[in-house]
């Protein structure tokens, strides 16, 4: 894409960081696999990637989903909401893995009896993803 | 729920602001319908309740999800992700409508030729809903 064609960037309301939340859900079964955060350049290289690219806020640099752990995540849809601040990405997940813990979800503890409960198996032991 | 019983607030990684993104997804269809935010009492009263209940940024007040619309959203599962810093609640959208426009989803717009395109319907008036 050329940046005649990086319009769409200028419609997101990026916060104050210059950040964007974007969640990964399944595109086949629906499940929310997590969320993270897109600048500009993330959200740019995601649109003509196919394959989602965040933010790392924690390392502070641009980071390919899967580069590592092999777990990328193909996208086969990209939402914007009514306030142009969040995205919903529909995905396929490469591996069946987009937790860093080995499981399938980041949203692996569910609220019972009013404590949050560990309710998904570790898939892989993440020493094996990430060796 | 006593005071006792709100432990589990204090394992949420709440934002500087004190502060948590939500996201809603329906329960049947699987559909993400918005993601807005809670802060500590808006989680608890979420909790308690069973009904979503969001804090607005904009009008810096609880927000009871429907109190003006209807369209209230029961709280059927609530997720955390591995880090403590994000929701997911899987809900029962009354009245079918999330999104303050009208449509059963704020993420209405999709990525098509380089562009937001809308790409779903206006089920309701919003002079209709909110007046």
């Amino acid at each position: 894409m050329t940046e005649n064609n990086m319009a769409f960037l200028d419609e997101i309301a990026w916060t104050q960081e210059g950040l964007i939340p974007a969640i990964a859900q399944d595109a086949e079964t629906g499940k929310v696999l997590m969320m993270a955060w897109m600048n500009r350049e993330a959200l740019a290289e995601t649109a003509t990637s196919q394959y989602a690219v965040y933010w790392s806020r924690s390392r502070k640099a641009i980071w390919r989903k899967g580069e590592s752990s092999g777990h990328r995540q193909k996208v086969i849809e990209l939402r914007l909401d009514c306030d142009a601040d969040v995205i919903v990405m529909r995905i396929e997940q490469e591996g069946g893995i987009a937790c860093h813990t080995g499981r399938e979800s980041c949203f692996y503890r569910t609220f019972q009896d009013g404590q949050w409960s560990v309710a998904d198996p570790v898939l892989k032991d993440p020493k094996e993803i990430y060796s």
